[in-house]
């Protein structure tokens, strides 16, 4: 069960047995099942979880109920309220499985207790939210800045397993564009490609 | 010149006295004049900088030569290159004084040095890039999901200062809209106050 998280760890910090086995404590597993939701907004759920296994998609819905999709998040990826400090505010998005997800969650209150057993957690967290942010960061920029077409093509090229696990309709939300946009987008690459 | 930047690492950490002066002795003062850069998109400058005192507005240029502003930094922000890890990489970003501006700046090599010798700086980092990084979640959400008129509200309630510091049509293209529609909306709004 600890396998994945392990390596993920050990890429950032060196833990010791003791170190490892107090980390593995704090996480509980969790099984979401496809179409279900880790959290709704609305919800104050403070926690962060790593995925071992599955697509989580991460929305915020607009006044008009329309899905604006921050992010899918598979394997090896961390999700939930990075900026929640307290675990007290009401979160303002929805995490939803799109496959059967196996995730290991820590809630905050014993993630403030691992930075101070194990001061080297805050280390692996910084380097984690670093590469969120810089994801997130590009993102904005390609959303203000870029026309579809070279979004779509870095979103393929950044995510390249993605558009097989995640229908077209989520992939048109996620750029921002319609479905029937992204069709013709695809189809005229196709062609440009033979 | 580091009573501002102290009491800011104050707020997450605790530092002895031989920290404090390590850590002085990493941070190089820099003055930027108004209209000058500290970074231009295409060069290698792998640092982060405090502001002491001024405005920093950080942009991209898109394929079309038009400026897409991702933040206007001021008084107790830090600026520069988050997610260039190395410090190898060509950052993307200009970074240009709106104001004579002062900074405390740190190379990432040092910044290295200085997680290594004083470990619990990898709270206060890590703590500064989860308000960033909140910063920068919640404007992706603003600009994907909700009308020009919410945003242009959403911003000056969170940087009440900055309509003061920052000619009228950046904010627009902060914003991203025409200085026409961000007039028209400045009067559709004193209108409904009045």
């Amino acid at each position: 069960m600890f396998t994945e998280i392990d390596n993920y760890v050990a890429k950032c910090i060196s833990l010791t047995e003791n170190e490892k086995e107090y980390f593995h404590s704090l996480l509980n597993h969790q099984s979401v099942k496809k179409k279900t939701f880790l959290q709704q907004a609305g919800e104050t759920c403070g926690f962060e979880a790593y995925i071992i296994k599955g697509c989580i998609k991460s929305y915020y819905i607009d006044e008009n109920g329309s899905e604006v999709i921050l992010h899918f998040a598979v394997e090896n990826w961390w999700i939930g309220d990075i900026a929640n400090f307290s675990g007290n505010k009401k979160s303002t998005l929805n995490l939803e499985a799109l496959e059967d997800t196996e995730l290991l969650v820590i809630n905050i209150i014993d993630k403030e207790k691992l930075y101070e057993k194990v001061p080297k957690f805050e280390r692996m967290f910084r380097l984690m939210i670093q590469r969120t942010h810089e994801t997130m960061m590009n993102r904005l920029i390609s959303t203000m800045a870029k026309p579809a077409e070279e979004r779509y093509l870095e979103f393929i090229s950044k995510y390249p397993s993605i558009p097989q696990r995640v229908p077209q309709h989520l992939i048109a939300a996620y750029l921002g564009i319609s479905p029937e946009f992204l069709s013709k987008l695809k189809a005229k690459l196709t062609k440009k490609k033979s």
